[in-house]
C-alpha cells in the first residue's frame, strides 16, 4: 500500500503537546503530505477506521479531517470507498515578486480577497464559444487587429455596460485590455502623455496597482479612506483611482456628497469597477462614468467574474484619450488575443455571462451569509464590515491586536490571508483581515472559522 | 436578381479611355463593390456570359477577371454556377494608428512584408488544443500565474528551442509573452532599469519596433545594413536589435566576420529571430544566443507561423535580466493568458507544429519560386534579393525610380506594399519594394505580378 510511508509521516506530525485539536493537526498534515508531493494526486488514502488505529486517535477525529479536506478540494471522499487524493489541489503558484502573501508554500485555504472560485469557471461554455468562433471567425480577423480591440467584442460590450451598468458607452470609446492592469497602465500612460504627474489612490486599497501606476511613471499619492469612501476634498493630483461602489479592502460605499464632490473635482477619475457584479443586498451603485463620461476612466475585468487566467478586461475612456490609449498599446504589444475577445463576446451575446453571474451570485451570497454567520458567532470580539458586495469581507480584530502576529499564525497553518495593512501606504494600528471567500466553499466555512477562532 | 444595381456599377466603372486593360478594371470594380458593401458575402454573380453582354466586354474578359479575383480570394467560382461572393475577404482592417500603409481601405492585394497566410491557420487543431486543455489543466492554472508565463509551455517551448534552433534555453530563462512586441517592450525596459538609454537598430528594419523601443523609454539609433548585415564597429548604443538570420527586410545574413565581431561587442544583443521557421535553400542559420546566452536575448513569435491574432511569442533573457523581465510584466498586465499558452504548449508537444511548419514551408517556397521566376522574367530590368527565407523579398528597381510613386500607384490600384524607405531611419534613393508572398496563393501570383510590370 502506497501510503504506509506517508501513514507513518502522519503519525510523526501528530504533537499531542501542542494546543491545535488533533483533528486539525492531522487536516495539516495531510494537505502538507499533499503538496509536498508525498501524497500525488490519485493516492488512495487509508479508511478512516483503518488510519485512526494506526494513529491511535478516535475514528471521528478522521473523519472530520477527511470531510474538511474535501470540502477545501483536496481529497474526493466517495461512500464506501478509500478518499482519493484529487488532482486539482489549490496548488496556488503565485511566485510573482510583487505578490505580497505571506505564505510562500501552496496554501491550504486561500483567503485571499481577490481570489474567486476557478471551479467554478465554466468550462464546457468557454471551450464551446471558442470553437465556435474558430469555425466561424473571418480569416482577416486572424490578422492584427484594432488596437482597440476586437470589434465584435467592443459592441457586444458597450450594449452590455449599457444595459448592467448604465454606463455611457460606445463601442468608439471602449478598448478591450489584457486585463484589468493593463486598463489601469495604458490609463495612466495616456495622463502621463497629458502632462500628469500624480495619481491619488485610496489608502488602503490594491498594492499591485501602485506599482502598476509607478510603472507608467506615475508617482503614487494615498488618501485615507473613511466610512464614506474618500475624501476628494483631500486630493492634490491629476487623477484618482477609486473603488466607488464598494471600496477595496474595506467595503465602504462612497457616500452621495462625496460622489458629487468627487465629480465636480477638477482631474481625471479612474473607476475600478472591480466587483459590481456581486452585489448581494441591494441595487448596484451606479457608475460614476455615467455621470461625466469626459472625465471617468472607467475599468473592468472578467477576472472577479470568469477567471484571472482569461486575462481579459476593458476600460471606457474619455474621447480625447481613446487615441492616445490605442497609441501605447499598439507601442507595447499590438493589440490583444482576438479569438478570445471574440469568445467573451459570443458569451455575452448567448446569455451566457448573465446565467453564470446568476448562478455564482447566488453561491458566492450563501457563502457571505454563512461565513457572517459564523465569524459573528464565533468571534464576538471582532466586528465584520463591507459585506453588502463583491468576494471579501473585513474583519477588524479587537484594539490592541498584533495584525501581523495573527496573519503570521494563520500562515504557519498554511492559511493565505491578508491583513489590512498589507493594502495601505501609511500603515494603521487598526488591525483587520481581508478575508475573501472566493474560495472558500460552504462546507469549508466552518473549518476555516474555527482555524480564525483559534487564531485571533 | 441583387446583382442588378452593381453591375450597372460596374459598367459605370469600366472606362476604355484608360490605360488598364479592361480585366483588371473590372476585378477593381468587383473588389470595390464588395469591399463597398456593395456586393455584400453571399452574393451572387451573374453569370460570366450574361456580365459580359450587359457591360459589352468579351466574356473572356469577365472569366479572367472572375478567375484572378477568385485567386485571391474574393469570390468562388464553382464549376456550372454562378460565383458567389465569399464571407472572408481580405478585409484587413490595420487602423492602427501607427501603422503606415498608404493604402486606407481595404486593399484587394496585401503584399505587406510581414503578412502570413491566415487561411493556412490550423483553426481545428488549435480548437482541439484548446479543448483538450479546458478539459484537463486543474483549476489552480486559470488563476494569476507566473509572470514569466505558463509554465508548461515553457518546459515545451525550452526544448523546441533547443533542438530546433540550437538556443540555449531552460524554463527558467524564458518568458511567454503576448508576441514579439511584448517581449521587445519588455527587454528594453529591463535594460533600461539598468540604466541603458540608447538601443541601436539596423537600417533599414521594422519600423514598429522603434515606436515599441522609444515607449520603453530608450533612445532610437540606426546602423546602415549592407549586404552582409549590421557593421559591429558601427556601434555606439547599449544594445542592438539585429535579425541576424534573414536581415529584415533586406534579406542579408549576418556575414561570419561580423558575427564574430558583434558577439565581442560589450553590449545586449536583442535577437528577433522572425522567420527561422521559413529557410528554404540551405540549414537555418544559427542564432547568436546560443552562442552567447549571458549577453543575447532571443525573440520569438508565433505571428508568422501561425497567425498575429494569437499574441503569442516569447523571449530567452540573459538570468540577470529575468527577474526584472518578470516585474515588469507583472506591472503593466499580471501576466499573460494561460489557456492560450497551454494550447500552445500541446500543439508544440504533439508535432501539430512540426507538421504545420512543413505544410506551410513548403507552400511559402513554392510562392517564392513562382513569385522569383515571374518577377525575374517579366520585371528584367529590377533585381530580386534577399529569397534564402521568410514570407519576403526586396525587389530592387531601376536606378531613378521614384519609389514612392511607384507606391502610390499600386495603392491606386489596390495593393498595399510598402516601399524600402518605409522601414529606413535615413530615407535613401535606393529604390525597392518590400514584397510579402505570405498572402499571396499561388494562382494569384501571376496577376500580381503583371499589375507590378505595369505600375513599375
Amino acid at each position: 500500500m502506497p501510503t504506509n510511508r506517508a501513514t507513518l509521516e502522519l503519525f510523526a506530525a501528530l504533537d499531542r503537546s501542542r494546543p491545535e485539536p488533533l483533528r486539525a493537526q492531522l487536516e495539516d498534515a495531510i494537505c502538507a503530505a499533499i503538496t509536498g508531493g508525498g501524497l500525488p494526486p490519485g493516492t488512495r488514502l487509508p479508511a478512516s477506521r483503518s488510519l485512526a488505529e494506526s494513529l491511535h486517535v478516535s475514528r471521528g477525529v478522521v473523519s472530520e479531517a477527511y470531510a474538511q479536506i474535501a470540502a477545501e478540494g483536496w481529497i474526493e471522499v466517495r461512500h464506501g470507498a478509500a478518499p482519493v487524493v484529487r488532482a486539482v489541489p489549490a496548488n496556488i503558484k503565485r511566485d510573482s515578486p510583487s505578490l505580497c502573501s505571506v505564505v510562500a508554500e501552496a496554501p491550504r485555504l486561500d483567503l485571499t480577497a481577490t481570489a474567486p472560485d476557478l471551479s467554478a469557471f465554466p468550462r464546457r461554455a468557454w471551450a464551446a464559444a471558442l470553437r465556435k468562433v474558430l469555425a466561424e471567425m473571418p480569416d482577416a480577423a486572424l490578422d492584427y487587429g484594432d488596437p482597440r480591440g476586437d470589434d465584435e467584442l467592443r459592441t457586444e460590450l458597450a450594449a452590455y455596460l449599457v444595459r448592467v451598468r448604465g454606463a455611457a458607452a460606445s463601442p468608439e470609446d471602449l478598448v478591450i485590455t489584457s486585463g484589468y492592469t493593463q486598463g489601469l497602465w495604458l490609463a495612466c500612460r495616456a495622463l502621463k502623455r497629458r502632462g500628469a504627474t500624480r495619481v491619488a489612490v485610496e489608502d488602503p486599497s490594491l498594492d499591485d496597482a501602485w506599482g502598476t501606476i509607478r510603472s507608467a511613471g506615475l508617482e503614487v499619492v494615498g488618501v485615507p479612506v473613511d466610512e464614506h469612501g474618500i475624501d476628494p476634498s483631500r486630493l492634490d493630483a491629476d487623477a484618482v483611482l477609486v473603488t466607488p461602489a464598494h471600496q477595496f479592502p474595506t467595503g465602504a460605499v462612497l457616500s452621495p456628497e462625496r460622489r458629487r464632490a468627487l465629480l465636480a473635482w477638477g482631474g481625471i477619475v479612474l473607476e475600478d469597477d472591480y466587483d459590481s457584479e456581486y452585489r448581494y443586498d441591494r441595487a448596484p451603485v451606479g457608475t460614476l462614468q455615467r455621470l461625466a463620461p469626459d472625465r471617468v476612466v472607467y475599468l473592468g475585468t472578467t477576472s472577479k467574474t470568469l477567471a484571472p487566467a482569461l486575462r481579459l478586461g476593458w476600460l471606457l475612456a474619455p474621447k480625447d484619450l481613446t487615441e492616445a490609449i490605442a497609441q501605447e498599446r499598439w507601442a507595447v504589444d499590438s493589440g490583444g488575443p482576438a479569438i478570445n475577445a471574440r469568445a467573451y463576446a459570443r458569451l455575452i451575446a448567448t446569455g451566457e455571462v448573465d446565467r453564470h453571474l446568476r448562478r455564482t451570485r447566488r453561491e458566492y451570497r450563501e457563502r457571505r451569509d454563512l461565513l457572517v454567520e459564523a465569524l459573528t458567532r464565533q468571534l464576538p470580539s471582532c466586528t465584520v464590515d463591507g459585506v453588502a458586495a463583491g468576494l471579501h469581507l473585513l474583519l477588524r480584530l479587537p484594539p490592541g491586536t498584533d495584525e501581523d502576529a495573527v496573519v503570521r499564525r494563520l500562515a504557519e497553518r498554511r492559511i493565505r490571508v491578508n491583513g489590512l495593512n498589507t493594502y495601505r501606504l501609511a500603515p494603521k494600528d487598526e488591525p483587520a483581515l481581508v478575508i475573501g471567500y472566493g474560495r472558500l466553499s460552504k462546507p469549508a466555512i466552518a473549518g476555516a472559522v474555527d482555524q480564525l477562532e483559534l487564531t485571533v
